[in-house]
């Protein structure tokens, strides 16, 4: 307990909630982290897909991010739509709930849930490569380091909210800001300085094409690159979180993160085409850049631990994602109850550590490597990007509406241009790993509606009759009291049982004649004139006897509750419990399904 | 519960206990498998000692045999003495406490407790080793096939002891047949056949000698020798499983045990004398005769194979003994209490597991070697023989009785000579791993006094005063039913709760102003009349108002209980629960240790 606090701070009153309410500031910092972040692997992963048309197919990268670019102003423009229509939050769930239906909005928030954990898993991964690209010593510790980077951020959040603002607005605008120099000085270089070898002159001297360039390649390239923009959709599930006005303020927040990450994109990309930069295993595409901007000094020093910072920091803004999810989830029936429960912190702390749990599971499974885990990315962002779309297509057919029409257009656009981009993404990445996903979702919604249809048949049973009728329920009480022997623990159960009328019996199972004898000479003397039943047991089964007494009972008489009354000696340590028979322990394992039974422990407590 | 039952059998009734008394020839097999199957390693060890003096040394493996035959002799005579004073089971630790006193007595125990996990430890792997001479490819996974048999006894013996008895009965005899025959066949051999190479001329071909042979290097020897009369104590703890007149089987018993014993011993030394047998870490010394008397043919693989069974059913004599001792501690208060009582099948079912478990321990961390474990053994066994001879010294001296002298002569002898063997044992045993041994049972000792010592306060804090006062307890109780709403679960509590009169109160916890209106409204219809009482919450946890207001009527009325009605949902499968908040489960550890508070769990049993 005392760790806990240490770890997590004290709870917070329900009346303080308002105040966690985030600044814009802060909330650029904490949701832009995952959208903007993507640019350390974005252009990588075109230029990857490209270089196995050879080098002269880098060429393509440009036109190529150019596509991102559009996607990315048309997320911003149709977003913004989602964020004032929903001030209250509007995840792809709830959009698709509310204009689609059930089942499309169970394949949104299958989808979304499954991109948290690739989101934790990816930005950690990357993260950890930005390090090992800067001290390729670490490189066999990536999975280690992964991990407790997982546990670090999970502990962060356990602590609630603001304090994980504050804790990681300064990091990131940090990170940013290096970012940010190495594009404009680098794109400043590629304008006054004449490149070291002119592209057009480039002799292709080691570039080997594996495959050819065919369009389906450069589609791959596109859905590769499609990854920069994962994470656009995290402010629109957080409006909630802003301080009012939430949408006004959700809504520029959302303009600035769009600029900052085209921004930091489309120079990343240029520099990348202009210098030739090649991917390679051991070395991040932006550890190349920053190296050949700045030489191997403190300035590139600075940028990779920006990235790493930018990378991990991505990873906490699933954490703010996914329990709100999962609690939205939870109220609806989908998601156990427990998720829809506030944790001390103002937080969803189971989801924050179902979460990390998963998370931490796949960067193990797949040994920390980015570029195995891309394929399963993107892929269920985008089936939710469109589902949203096309839910608020749906909406402005139906509600109308001031402007209605322009509205319409804004995410008919949307959903087109999405939906294209998912088909492009499913079909070129299915067998790289897209079809587990597919799997994945199929499995959740499975998992969603079994949890749903066990609360319904839950509620069902427990339902009150509407004619007012209650069921027949027994009477009286048959009141029980277990006694291996006379002593205090007994006593003190026996005086329990008297502080209220009724018919108390102790009952006694002989296993020595002797011993039973003993038994009734204190009993006469302590028994306060409650009978005492002594049981014979042919079976040395004190619980048997026991057990064949009380169901004797039940049958005899159908209008009786037994209450057995245990007296149970609690010992002062908890390794002390070996040296005693758990038969309360048992015996409540015996009787926990028998009808009209219930158990009371009378706890004696022992003080040393 | 199926598996159980088709692995161990059916529950007996006590009067079915007679019944499981063992015949003569059944005690035979159970009880003597310990001390003879030492013949597979006792000559052995004496070799393996001698042979560092150079091979002319292994002369003095004679007359060290002729020493061990003695100790044979004289243990079995002073211990028919036992057997026909404690028809009830002597082992050391009885005699030992009745004669000798509290410490004497928990040194004996604690040296046999070692012992019997020591003998399943040293046998399996001598057993295995018989198998792994025969079968050398299987060396490698002497330690799976280890803990293999260990295993295997152990559910064995679950099943109970006659079944056991008469599983094991004909391998036994069958191994002691084999082995008879080797030593018959292959001493007739030396009788009549001139020896290939006589002892006299022998010119020392390979053996050098590490050690010169020193009277020290010779009682080590003896020392290592005293290995094979380990196991000879066991009938004297068992003598209340023999039929009756149990004293007078058991005595029988025990002859032979000691004549079979002493022929199989003496005639594989001699054979290992007269052949130059001189031991090797890859074949047994046994292995070596056997193949050296009948060839590699199907009569040496029945003999190793009668040796294996001979020795892993030599671990199955522990299982018998070691329970017992366990549940006789138990009885004084030196061990768990659960240890003295019967399992369902009428044998100690937790003393097995506990044997099985740590020899099982000890196997993997020795490996499976059966020379390492050997300098732990017999120590442990000699403390134990000492303790019961000296202690029916001093029995014939202050009971006398009839033929007071005679036997008290035959005790006396034993205890010195045994005496003089522990000390032999102790010094030349002691840094080779003795000391381990002593380590063992001063710590058992302090773990006997720390169990008894808590069962002594336990007994002093439930203990009845003497002049029959009642601890002062409160006489009101006032009954809460904590609810979350208003349905079936609720109201099987409210029934049962108003089936006895008295102050009964229904809680609930406001989180939202509008569900507790809804509350209300219900609670009118259904409450029968109850108090409804609304708590609430400002830090949403519904569990610490509960408690709060629990603590609030503790601290106002000192004269009353409080018993919390807990209206609990059971799903209809386990795995359900995870749906399910444990509320029920946190407020019992959250109100355990608050005295006056008593829990009563009201299961509502979900079905489906």
């Amino acid at each position: 307990m005392l760790l806990k606090r240490w770890l997590i701070g004290n709870p917070l009153k329900t009346t303080q909630a308002k105040h966690e309410r985030l600044s814009k500031t802060i909330a650029l910092a904490i949701f832009s982290s995952n959208a903007i972040s993507s640019v350390a692997y974005g252009t990588e992963e075109i230029l990857l897909v490209l270089v196995l048309a050879g080098t002269a197919a880098i060429a393509w990268s440009i036109p190529v991010s150019f596509a991102i670019l559009f996607l990315v102003l048309v997320l911003t423009i149709s977003y913004r739509q989602i964020i004032h229509e929903y001030p209250e939050g509007g995840g792809a769930y709830v959009v698709a709930k509310t204009n689609l239906g059930e089942k499309p909005a169970l394949v949104a928030a299958a989808a979304l849930m499954i991109d948290y954990v690739l989101t934790v898993a990816v930005s950690i991964a990357a993260g950890v490569a930005a390090i090992t690209s800067a001290m390729p010593d670490l490189f066999v510790h990536r999975e280690a380091l992964g991990l407790l980077a997982i546990v670090f951020i999970v502990i962060m959040n356990l602590r609630g909210v603001r304090e994980s603002g504050t804790f990681f607005a300064i990091p990131t605008y940090f990170a940013m800001g290096a970012l940010g120099l190495l594009v404009i000085v680098g794109t400043f270089h590629t304008l006054f300085a004449p490149p070291p070898s002119p592209f057009t002159s480039s002799p292709e001297p080691s570039g080997k094409a594996a495959e050819s360039l065919t369009l389906f390649l450069i589609l791959r390239s596109f859905a590769a690159g499609c990854s920069t923009v994962t994470g656009m959709e995290v402010i629109s599930n957080g409006v909630k979180s802003f301080r009012p006005p939430e949408s006004t303020n959700a809504a520029i927040t959302m303009a600035w993160m769009s600029i900052i990450l085209a921004f930091l994109f489309m120079g990343i990309s240029w520099m990348a085409f202009f210098h030739h930069i090649i991917p390679k295993s051991e070395e991040t595409v932006v550890s190349q850049l920053a190296r050949l901007t700045f030489g191997t000094g403190p300035l590139y020093y600075a940028i990779q631990f920006g990235t790493m910072i930018l990378l991990i920091l991505a990873a906490n803004s699933a954490f703010a994602g996914f329990p709100h999810l999962a609690s939205i989830l939870a109220k609806d029936g989908f998601m156990p109850h427990q998720m829809a429960t506030f944790g001390d912190r103002l937080v969803f702390s189971n989801g924050i550590i179902v979460l990390g749990f998963f998370a931490g599971l796949l960067l193990v499974v797949f040994e920390g490597n980015t570029h195995a885990l891309i394929p399963l990315y993107a892929i269920g962002v985008f089936i939710s990007f469109t589902l949203s779309q096309a839910g608020m297509v749906k909406r402005w057919l139906t509600k109308r509406g001031a402007h209605w029409r322009k509205k319409l257009a804004v995410n008919g656009v949307g959903a087109c241009t999405t939906g294209i981009a998912s088909l492009i993404i499913a079909s070129t990445k299915f067998l790289q790993g897209a079809w587990i996903v597919f799997l994945l979702i199929a499995f959740l919604i499975v998992m969603f509606q079994g949890i749903r249809s066990h609360y319904k048949a839950v509620a069902e049973q427990i339902a009150l009759d509407r004619r007012g009728a209650r069921p027949p329920l027994p009477q009286r009480n048959i009141v029980l009291i277990p006694i291996g022997g006379v002593n205090r623990a007994v006593i003190r159960a026996i005086d329990f049982a008297r502080s209220r009328p009724g018919d108390i019996r102790a009952v006694f199972v002989e296993t020595d004649p002797e011993e039973s004898a003993k038994v009734k000479i204190l009993w006469a003397q302590w028994g306060c004139g409650i009978h005492l039943v002594v049981l014979s047991s042919p079976y040395r089964s004190i619980l048997g006897s026991l057990i064949e007494y009380i169901e004797e009972i039940l049958e005899k008489d159908q209008n009786t509750w037994v209450t057995v009354v245990i007296p149970e000696i609690v010992p002062a340590r908890w390794w002390q419990n070996i040296l005693h028979n758990q038969r309360a322990l048992m015996l409540k394992a015996a009787l926990l399904f028998k009808e009209r039974v219930v158990l009371t422990d009378v706890p004696f407590h022992l003080r040393r």
